[in-house]
């Protein structure tokens, strides 16, 4: 019963929705996979999400523990590994929602910062879920300033043990994932003291559960720290630490040790800490929020065809909403930001690869770019994704509101994703301090790395585009993009020198530049992310339709950012206002040119019906019965306890007495 | 305990908060009056929304409805009538926590178009509760297009009955508030059919529930729709109708009449209609847009001068957060917003006074230009007060997306305000149309209403500033608007008459203006919104600092719109490249000179703690402790039978045997 609203739209496709698919992929055999995976777990009731939505926040938290056991019952059974190629689809297949997320991040700091001794001893129990590990970094008054974390761990020569406290409520860890219910040991950071003297912050394991029955350790208070935006299905907790001993060998000490007289020992780089920061924030791209963005515009292009409202032309049928200008204008941005993303993601992937393979050669030199770009892009793609998930949702009016239209969860969501592993303007921040620096260099005549190189040449041209075909061209609104990203890096450290030599101290000049530092931030961004879609679109075989459609959303992408920031383009009389008129003219063409795609172009994204588990963007299109049926299950409908014996007769007795 | 991080930004206050609040409220007999309330409504612990953030969707409609009738308890006690002065504060001293909202649309609808015969029957019944009304109008296939309704209504001759059907599964009504389960009585819209013609939407009276024992009546299939982003307190409803039968009656019948043989009488004006959805966007406003935009400024301001967070200048103690520009930059424009859509909301009540009292003589002239502004504003406001509680909840960092924080609560209702009562994209559209023929009208020598006289005089000039402080004059900057807005109306008038002058057909050539047609929209709004607070600054008395405070917001909300636009004003040359670098200059100042004031301005807006609910927002300003103490009563925190009886055994013995 598939709707023949729906049905219409993918009998016209461009291009081949299965090759797109295994182009997004990364081949056919991946797209195999990752099916097989869907399947087997869709096919297992335990983990259905089915109910998701009339849960509550106990209930979600006890289904995901549940998921989580029977996860390891599940990759035994069908023969996966943590190292085998099906790994990387068991999250998306569970949509994340699975407890012991955290287990895997306490693994790799141990990985990472522990000593072969403390890899040899821990790693295995881990590995075995002989316990359950937790990572507890944040604390109630401190974030992104990790200096000022105020949890002690002060050496103590007489026993050899670290005694650990959090000696004011601000200290408290607060936040960390698996914590408030499910963790058996963290690694906590900690300000290390020595006879008195503090030598920073470090990290140690610290056991915060019984192994027999669970209940709190002594001198551990946790919990859960209550009701969240989302997350309901994560124990996010507290940790309150009063005199916790734990022997000398519970400090990672891959690079710091502490010896038993109490001497303090600083080996190799810290630097590689920094790299752990950057794998984190480069692998939620993919899952935590391309995923969703995708998600959002399967539902809402879907809906968008099968909802009929209002008449385009009098006396014809109600038209399709997605056939107005302006929901096109909604949705079809985001679609192509989508793809965009996708692209950059594989280029960050890349990097970060070859980053990994020099640093194992000893060679620290990519690591500033690596950390630049990581920031940059994890900034930008979260905020862009965001605003697209929520446009997504108003797009789909009231029935977008509802939470089975599982958009208002994708929303809650990934709004959290701007906020953590590092908040979105401090990382801007830091993107912008490279550049900066890089800036300096290159007119300075010194090297910098690739991705900056252009700041060094700013051309002083302007935009040779003659009409609105020219901008359908990848050289002229890749170079636009470039000046836009080399004018406002030239003006912002313009002006922080100006304020530096007019006598403002140079903490102050920074602080009064930061807005238009995180503007240049961005537009450095948007400038790379432009121009690799371009080089990625140039790449593709020309077969099946395939770079014609990508060539349409490259082009979208990048003039929706035009159309959508005029004054940047502008400023300078880089773009004449004549121009900026062709921009728009172009754009809203290839609106109408896109739309004829956009389900096929959603349908490449591959999602199932349970993984959407939504009632507007199933496959088939059965809107209005999904919602009814889905509607009829919620505990709402079945009355409460409460309901019946309380408020019914007080509604009966209000109706006769009042 | 106050904490004297916030302690201190209130000692330096530059003007008095007392006389704002004032100035605000409409009188100091007005704040007396408003505070009498507060203090009533929240001493009495039915009211309490101490538990809110904790509470199931049940528990929360359950609390609703004791609240509710609690209310006409207290109403009586207190000696409260619905004519009284006080009754405007109820709702805002309830949070809109309370059910049945919908039995005063159900009773205004009757007043409107009920006869004098229904009016005499029905408001009597109503007034004393000895029914519970709700409004039918949405159905599951059709919103914003009414004239698409589904449900039919026949009248049957031989029984002077109305047959009442939803024929097909799209047209069961869906989201009507107190339908799931309260509702005994809804008035419903349906189209007439008489002798098999259709006379299009009329509104009937219709029982839902037995008055005896509040079952569903024969016929009727109606229950809850389930979860959504919010509004669980609301129990919006479903509705079938299976050949419900109702008397000639209960058609609303002041401007429709069936006569008992058949014939329809059509008498007076519809355009009425309109009058009362105008009403209803004026009215929603301040309770439902603008109250959370302030409250989500007050917590997010507070809170960002008791959060420190790293150093602005090495050696010193960490920061107040709101001493960063970005921080600044992100949340006073919301707080400036706030109060120029507080003046614009006076405005708009005014301009809806004046057009009633016309309408009572006879005279409807004003409908038109009141119809664009409502629309017009009603979509602009509920935009940009959605997006600022979404910029004061990301501004909390992970604080703010815990709901102890009260922010995510905010955010997920006045979202909402952007799709009921009119999608904003649908309303924006209805403003432009207005422009546009205004527009023309004008260009024809033809006189139009007062609010779009600028569009006859479109000026060629370009802005005359010299240097930044030019820029903090209110000539300069409403100016600028003005010309944008016009500019922006005339080129989009003039795409449309080329498109049907080069063979475009009407209705597709409007399609393809649309998102032009949008922005001019928006852009007159906004020179509107500007235009007023300068006006209204203008008017203040110049005593206890106020008129300076208010002088530095207009200006920032004038400066912040051209700095977040600056291609609409660079566009044709209006403003030059230099000028825009004055504007930003004069924009990042005045974010220094209003931080100062920050917090006295939203203690100005005058929230109890207990209206806030926000573990971050308290006047004391004791952040940590209020999030320690509440995560603490957390049912997260109380283990369930689940958790206990299964999960902690699993726990258990996943660790021991895995």
């Amino acid at each position: 019963s598939m709707n023949p609203d729906l049905a219409s739209e993918r009998q016209t496709a461009s291009f081949s929705v299965e090759k797109l698919t295994a182009l997004l992929d990364g081949s056919t055999e991946q797209t195999r996979i990752r099916r097989a995976v869907v399947e087997a777990i869709e096919s297992d009731p335990v983990f259905s999400r089915e109910n998701q939505y009339f849960q509550t926040q106990n209930e979600r938290y006890e289904a995901a523990v549940r998921k989580a056991v029977h996860l390891q019952k599940k990759m035994h059974e069908m023969g996966w590994t943590e190292n085998g190629p099906e790994y990387k689809y068991i999250y998306r297949a569970l949509s994340g929602d699975v407890a012991f997320l955290l287990h895997r991040v306490f693994m790799r700091s141990i990985s990472v910062l522990g000593s072969d001794k403390q890899i040899a001893k821990w790693i295995p129990l881990a590995t075995q879920h002989k316990l359950i590990g937790s990572y507890a970094q944040t604390e109630l008054g401190h974030g992104t300033y990790l200096q000022g974390l105020e949890t002690t761990a002060v050496f103590d020569t007489a026993t050899q043990e670290f005694i650990l406290n959090t000696p004011k409520i601000s200290a408290m860890k607060w936040w960390p994932g698996d914590m408030g219910r499910s963790a058996t040991h963290s690694v906590v950071f900690a300000q290390l003291y020595i006879h008195g003297k503090c030598y920073g912050i470090h990290p140690f394991i610290v056991q915060i559960r019984s192994l027999q029955d669970h209940s709190l350790c002594p001198g551990i208070t946790a919990g859960d720290i209550g009701p969240k935006m989302n997350f309901e299905h994560i124990d996010n907790g507290y940790l309150l630490l009063k005199n916790v001993r734990i022997p000398r060998e519970n400090m990672l000490s891959k690079f710091c040790e502490v010896q038993p007289d109490g001497t303090y020992v600083r080996q190799g780089s810290q630097q590689i800490n920094y790299f752990t920061m950057t794998t984190v924030r480069i692998s939620l791209i993919s899952d935590e929020v391309l995923t969703p963005l995708m998600k959002a515009c399967t539902i809402a292009i879907r809906y968008s065809v099968v909802r009929r409202q209002s008449k385009l032309k009098p006396g014809e049928q109600e038209a399709k909403i997605l056939d107005y200008q302006t929901q096109q204008e909604k949705l079809l941005p985001q679609l192509a930001a989508a793809y965009a993303f996708h692209f950059i993601n594989d280029y960050l992937q890349e990097l970060f690869n070859r980053g990994y393979r020099e640093i194992q050669r000893k060679n620290f030199d990519m690591l500033p770019e690596l950390h630049a770009l990581s920031s940059g892009f994890k900034a930008i793609i979260t905020q862009h994704c965001t605003a697209g998930v929520d446009i997504c949702l108003r797009a789909c009016g009231g029935h977008g509101y509802s939470l089975l239209s599982g958009l208002p969860s994708l929303y809650t969501k990934i709004v959290a994703s701007c906020i953590y592993e590092g908040e979105n303007t401090i990382l801007l921040l830091q993107t912008a301090r490279f550049l900066i620096k890089c800036f300096m260099a290159a007119s300075a005549g010194q090297p910098v790395p690739p991705s900056v190189t252009y700041l060094a040449a700013v051309k002083h041209g302007n935009c040779p585009a003659k009409n609105k075909f020219d901008f359908l061209s990848p050289d002229i609104y890749t170079e636009a993009y470039q000046h836009v990203a080399a004018r406002l890096t030239s003006s912002t450290a313009a002006k922080l020198q100006d304020l530096i030599q007019s006598g403002v101290k140079k903490h102050d000049a920074w602080n009064q530049c930061t807005v238009q530092l995180v503007q240049a931030a961005k537009a450095h961004c948007h400038y790379i992310a432009v121009k690799n879609f371009a080089e990625t679109v140039e790449k593709l075989e020309t077969k099946a339709g395939i770079q014609k459609i990508m060539k349409h959303l490259c082009d979208l992408f990048a003039l929706h950012g035009i159309f959508s920031n005029t004054g940047a383009f502008l400023h300078d009389g880089y773009t004449s206002a004549a121009q900026m008129d062709m921009v728009t003219a172009s754009y809203l063409d290839l609106l109408a040119v896109i739309r004829k795609d956009a389900v096929p172009l959603v349908d490449a994204f591959d999602f199932t019906d349970k993984s959407l588990n939504s009632a507007l963007g199933s496959y088939d299109g059965q809107v209005y019965q999904r919602l009814y049926e889905w509607a009829q299950k919620s505990p709402t409908n079945q009355m409460s306890p409460a309901y019946e014996r309380y408020l019914k007769p007080l509604l009966h007795n209000m109706l006769s007495k009042l």
